[in-house]
């Protein structure tokens, strides 16, 4: 069982907005260990991918959640009928193959997880898989990735100070209006003009941000109005059912979203 | 095991309110995962329904649940003679062999059911099977739907941000009187003006939704109140039985729907 | 394994208090859900074995609690010598063979339960095994009950709306002094007059209902101290040992009770 | 595997106080379920041994605690070469071979292995084993006896009314002082002096309760302090060791409890 | 597997402090259930192992923790290849064959581990395994001890009223000086001088408990500073290393104790 | 499976402020228990490393969690062909073959984890494997050290005050300037000035702990920073990168690194 399945054959398009392919590429030319930190929507997993393209490795991602646990990793036993076999997790594999390995909003699971880590990176380079009894030295080309949303975390639920400090960051966020309408249009298949309005609206939605909104319209959801415009769906409806109807029942936060739609069109 | 046991062969009765079918055949011919949105017994469950039947498509209905975990979903290992075998669950097979997969009310199920939808639903349209070290590359014919009932949420329950941005989302509310005495006079047997009569008992317990009342009546009650009418029972023991009991032990509310039925009887 | 075990012979004993033998037949004819509500010990149980009986189906009744789970309800893998093998739950028993299934006080069970029960209480009538990977369609004999205790629920614990609405539900009570001291006279083996006596006695009981008692004494209570003074206990030790001292320890409540069995006697 | 082990050979000591034997005969007459109240160490556990050698009945004893489960007492499959084979648990051997099943302190237990006693507390007397399909219908001799300690229950842990109100109750206490005194002389092997100094320090330590400690010296307690008198340690240094010492670390009661020794030696 | 290697072969050394020696001898003849009682450290394993020596008896010892279960304690069944055959565990072995039972702060493991003890510290001493059916009546020798340490007990943590009253109690606390002094030369090697220098700053040390520091330095810390001088460590050094540093990071209490380190060289 | 992978062939490079290898090497000759104290990333691991290369020991390090329990730590049973089969953990691999072992952060396990080391850490130097059945004795050359963090632990989380006294400890801080200057340089590769600015930049850092900041930068990030450096990124975008943007979102905290940076380049 490779890796292959996981290298990413075609290039994904990704708009650079600053020096961060570069800032990459230094600290993935020494393995450091790298956070991507942004909101939701904005692009890091596109990045990640981007990324794993142009340096030809293939890509391990693992989604992180609550109840994620270590052997979810970096593997367990199973029981065959020729008694238990062990089953390298997704992190082992990337691991002992000389993949970049992404673990998404790694926060999200439970601590055993992320201590797991430690010990790839430092200068050790090691798993220890404890359960199984061995010593998992990275192959050279193993790099660890992680990414972080920094708008979601909380006193009780955080990466460790000793966590933190193992990793070297890279800050996301959304792109320039002219670069995200083409984005827009680029994916979505709208017209220029027609995704600078989308743009528009989408503006005026990050601005309730903490008025109400926990979050405004990401890059996606712009992109899923401007492909049910595509299929025939008119501005107003389509901004209803991608930008607004998602992310709040509050009447006067859907009001003035409403009244965002009508003067942006 | 083929998912042709979940083909809907008969047509599931709807009555469209408002654009409804067109906004989500649009959504659904670039596969952009749709939320449900709307209160209990409102017809989320029968438009999803009715629309697997329109576009022909097989439908695997999943009821979350507080204790239901990741692997419910995508699958987990059984212990045959041989050794372990594994088995999907409902969700990969729906991404395997294309099917509409409908998860009702997701926001009960634990959060590792929620994040494991993330790859689907961006333009990776993948599943990672991570205890089976697989990569599911979804159907093309694969289109997720969810339902989200916005009465019910939480600050402590709630999808996460970064999951409703995934999704466009329409929302759904009772019909109007005419159609819905319409509904309940097909499905239950009882005339036209019986059926007049129950709506109008049914709005005023919708009028009491916040003044004692969670939810006032819904479509569904209003049918099994006639049906007990076609079968014999009183008017009065028909509300009784169906409308009131079921939702109150309060005696002012109980009061207030007894003279409500007995003004419109 | 067929259901015969659990269909009833004989007639379970039952004095009906109003319409409640129709108004479940009427329901009983569309298997429309049932909800049974009621304080403890009113008749509730002997009322659905009666009707179990009078209709001639087999009864499957789960008492459920705070640790039950759906598989308890729906069926489990068991590792036989030849590998897993499948066994049905109660409740899919009694949907593939068309049992009435009781559900004793549902809401004391975990969340999954409840969900469980939904795509059978409306127009759907299927049963989705989805650790089977198995939808099975109800028999057509397949009825489900649940029972309720209004003075149980509390809002951390309560059935959710979108549960509450699936079903009609009939209320049931304590009966009136003269149809319950026959009640007791006829399953204790007292006579009349003392049966007479005991219901006086459970009256005042049932008045201090909410002034330190969380409950009056119950029918099955006053049967029990019925037939200990059958078996020669005196009227006052019968009393405290049925009546009095499995429900309170309070030296007050304790003393009005003993005053309320002096008065009495 | 018979019941044989569970038969009480030789009569065990119990001195009656009331007509606690004649009362709970009459229950068993009739198999009503029992519930035996009272403090800590004040003969319920010889009670129950005593009756069940004076009725020639096995007598199952079952030490709740608060991660016993339904399983523990119901039964459970083991994984035998052959496959899983079921094993009865100690309740549902008494429920067919027709035991006293005494449930020492059931309140401590989770909620469902209260739920589970239900079925065999109502005229039903059937005990199923949910996870193994079977209904197990109560052997005539089975009889249900549960204990219960008032000062220890509080709102979060107590029974559930619906269970209380299916039991009869006999309430115990500490004997008087004079046969407390014979039972400690015939128990530890002091004389009828010593015992009589030893139960009037007790009687002190009892007047303490809810001035400092949270239950005063129990007649096992006191027994204790004779046999370590019997053996040779001082009236002072054995009141210390088996009345003082076990129940209280706070200086003043110690204090008083000290003058209570020496006002009384 | 029989208990030989739990058999002390040497005399542990233990200086008694009073009549500690002949107490547990009265109640081991009559195997009354023995609780030790004190802080961290002042010789309670000790004891306990020079009376297992001198009364030649097999001494099984369990450290109890918060996530010990009463089968941890008991046994449990394991899966061989001929299937499932039953392991005793530590508190089985010792009743089954006649050892010393020492659970060591039995309070920290979770509340079944206290039950399952108690009708072994009563006159049944029998041992229900109730997994297996068994009832183990203990051997002549059994003989229970459990630790107790009053410093850390709290409202949420503490030995139930009906478990304490089951046991016999013996106090025990730090030595005087000149014997502590005595036992850390013999046990470190240092001269008596240095070790009466050492027990000079360990009194300080004590002397701020509940004034910063929740308990002063133990016998065993003072011996090890012991074993740091004989290896060559200053007496600064080793107080720092073995007397302060495991216990307190607070600035103030630092400075507390190095003054006092100071005052006493 | 030997040890062999567990032993340190090269030299890790260690810079000592104090005596910590001679106090260590005091501790080590009698196997006292040691604890290392002291921030992150300030070089606990590294010191260790060079001590089992020093004394030619295998080191086994377990980096310990929330979720770890003591099955981790010591072994279990595995499901084999031919039945279960017994794994030592990896502190029993370490315990029966005389290696360091190392736990780092033990404060973070639970509870039974630091239990079950208890008596490892006095003079039994016993370990015994409850489950199975036996009593390991430690190696002679078995040498038990965990790592403590004294800024992490809170009134919930911290070690038991009987765990502390059983060791030793050695307090660990950040290198004076000069010689974090030189480790910097010779472990990123870039020159002597451009590290002594990196240093400064961490100082300004490190004096905002508790303004803010929970912990300044580690010589870990600032090894990193210099490591991109090396790789050709500006002085400005490594700082941002690996010093501040891991451990900080608050933009006044940001301002003021930014300041600290522009101070110091």
């Amino acid at each position: 069982m490779s890796l292959d399945a996981y290298r990413i054959e075609t290039e994904p398009f990704f708009h650079a907005v600053g020096n961060e392919i570069a800032q990459f590429e230094a600290a993935h030319a020494d393995r450091l260990p790298m956070m991507l930190k942004g909101p939701t929507g904005c692009g890091k997993t596109r990045f990640i991918e981007h990324m794993a393209w142009r340096l030809g490795k293939p890509l391990v991602t693992v989604s992180c959640h609550e109840d994620m646990t270590a052997s979810d990793l970096v593997g367990r036993y199973l029981l065959e009928a020729e008694g238990t076999v062990w089953q390298d997790g997704p992190l082992t594999r990337a691991v002992r193959e000389g993949a970049i390995c992404y673990l998404d909003e790694i926060v999200e699971a439970r601590q055993d997880t992320t201590v797991v880590i430690h010990s790839l990176t430092d200068d050790r380079r090691i798993l220890p898989l404890e359960k199984k009894g061995e010593l998992v030295t990275a192959h050279p080309d193993f790099h660890l990735v992680i990414s972080y949303n920094p708008g979601y975390q909380s006193v009780l639920k955080d990466l460790k100070e000793s966590t933190k400090q193992r990793f070297c960051a890279i800050d996301f966020t959304y792109p320039d209006a002219a670069t995200e309408a083409a984005i827009v249009a680029r994916e979505s298949g709208v017209d220029a003009a027609t995704a600078a309005i989308l743009i528009r609206i989408a503006a005026r939605s990050r601005n309730l941000k903490g008025s109400g909104l926990d979050e405004g319209a990401s890059t996606r959801m712009v992109i899923n109005a401007g492909k049910l415009m595509a299929r025939g769906v008119t501005l107003g409806e389509a901004c209803r059912i991608a930008l607004v109807q998602p992310i709040t029942d509050d009447p006067d936060i859907r009001d003035a979203l409403s009244n965002a739609i009508a003067a942006c069109a």
